[in-house]
């Protein structure tokens, strides 16, 4: 993220606005993820294989998905932890630099003497509006001995909640573990099924995942019926929350009280009928809840008490939306936020 | 070009192997043109746009016309100087270096404070084996005035011939008209038609370009009477190369002497003779020349007193060909060669 819209966004968070959002008491978040540098090259006309073209204009940008979740969540005021590898090569010192400007706590980073750092090479085409990327991973991989037991002690002593977004597998268990012990909430991204993911998803209180996740995951035919299959088959998570680009999300939410209700309500039919419930007219995001503790079914798969909500997100204006790159790890930062409060 | 390979080729200049070629007097060459860094990601399928997708591998190598050609320069024993401009920032420290550990002198190298470096991201498919190239240039740009007189006195000093690859426009013609003054050699590699390629070719003495250059630059119908026609159009140019990749290269070169003969020979029927004296079972590059001061004449354009060669290329069995990246930077390294023998 760059560090001039960076700078603005500390300048609000420090002033007394009244859009400021109020803090809570324990700020402090551990993200597990990756952290990189992105290279956005502008291009005219998206390339064919063998062609020699040039960049129009290129931005040199932090990136990954931890780090730009935490870098929203620093940026709403929160206290973010991340737990991370780089190289000490010229893209891991930016990407460190980066981050700890926007007040994101590197301590726990692990620094690799030789190798190379994670980046991601993005050939932006303004016309077509795409964004295509290309990912090198970082080199020596993050292994759990890379961490120690001390670090990940206190890397987690006082945090709120902990983040993954599924990268390094195995250090992101370890770390999954000993937050489980802690009881401290886990929230995981889930953008797509990873190796180790399942084992992750198992030490979960809360998960966020993409469009094309829940059925991916679920087989289930259809987004909410794929919700509620996840709230069965992961009975730690609290809440499940997708999100759908410029349609906002719908989140489903287990109930602590069985429902007072004996009659089913399909997921599918409850979902229109809340979405029917949205003000088309409306540019700023809403949230419409479902009651709580209902008998929420789908078919083939069950029935759960729960609540569902669908929220709709801001109309952004073409002309005022420049890039979308980072949006989903924005939204996590904010669901970060609220975690505060829970 | 890799360090690994470059130490087995100094290893082998320095031995006393007989296929070692001879060197000449005068090793001094000069070059003015591009230095920059290629990241070569290595992908499992060139991408779509918006798609997401990882490298295989990553090799970080120098690159650039000038600095390949140099660079392959310094292997075949030259002693090569390179005008070029990087800033120093951690690609621009990796490309000097490599010049330098090649035996390339970059003391005449503008290095700016800031800014970024030159540097092309290489997606390489070797499925399809195809090389895409995005190529971003350095910030700021090269101008005359980053080269001192003194400084461009002292890179000439001594050179027995100069070669541009037409980036740099102004800066190059500042070093070119000094090397015009001092009756050195120029060698000039049209690779496309360039702004301010025109002015450059007016003080060139040698030319070779890549196979769409002549009729690109001449408009005439086809490769052996654009060869004609730019001779003809450019007074000063004792001879024109075309490369033309896996089938080799034709060289025009201009008789001093009147042709003896006054009856005109069509440069393309020369072409089709000579190509039928080729042994098409030799596996080594051979060469095939006409008669010196033939009347060599095209439709439409004109007659001069000249001689044709047609050369073939070594016939790489595919196992063993990894990569052409640069190939046509190493042949101009091997005319600089030549050209020190002249």
């Amino acid at each position: 993220m760059s560090s001039s819209s960076s700078s603005s966004q500390t300048e609000k968070a420090a002033g007394a606005s009244p859009s400021v959002p109020p803090l809570p008491t324990n700020r402090i978040v551990l993200g597990c993820g990756a952290a990189s540098l992105d290279y956005l090259a502008t291009v005219a006309a998206f390339p064919k294989p063998d062609d020699k073209i040039r960049s129009t204009s290129l931005k040199v940008e932090g990136g990954g998905n931890t780090g730009n979740a935490l870098t929203c969540a620093a940026r709403l005021g929160l206290q973010p932890r991340i737990i991370s590898k780089v190289a000490n090569d010229a893209q891991g010192r930016k990407a460190l630099a980066e981050l700890e400007a926007d007040g994101v706590d590197t301590s726990y980073m692990v620094v690799s003497e030789n190798g190379n750092s994670p980046f991601t090479y993005v050939i932006v085409d303004n016309q077509t509006k795409t964004r295509t990327c290309i990912f090198t991973p970082g080199y020596p991989e993050m292994v759990p001995e890379d961490l120690s037991k001390s670090s990940l002690c206190s890397a987690l002593d006082g945090a709120s909640l902990v983040y993954f977004d599924g990268r390094f597998h195995e250090t992101a268990l370890v770390v999954a573990e000993e937050a489980s012990r802690r009881k401290i909430p886990i929230f995981i991204d889930a953008e797509r099924k990873r190796e180790g993911l399942d084992d992750l998803l198992n030490l979960a209180t809360y998960l966020v995942c993409s469009e094309k996740f829940p059925q991916a995951w679920t087989t289930a035919p259809s987004i909410p019926s794929a919700l509620v299959s996840i709230l069965m088959r992961v009975p730690n998570i609290k809440f499940v929350i997708v999100t759908l680009g410029e349609k906002g999300c719908i989140m489903l939410e287990r109930s602590i009280n069985e429902a007072s209700e004996m009659e089913e309500t399909n997921v599918g039919s409850l979902l229109e009928s809340l979405r029917q419930k949205v003000d088309r007219n409306a540019t700023v995001p809403t949230c419409i809840s479902s009651k709580s503790s209902l008998r929420v079914s789908a078919d083939g798969v069950g029935a759960l008490s729960g609540r569902l909500l669908v929220c709709t997100a801001e109309v952004v204006p073409p002309l005022e939306l420049i890039d979308t790159t980072g949006a989903g790890d924005a939204f996590i930062g904010a669901v970060l936020y609220g975690g505060c409060w829970m």
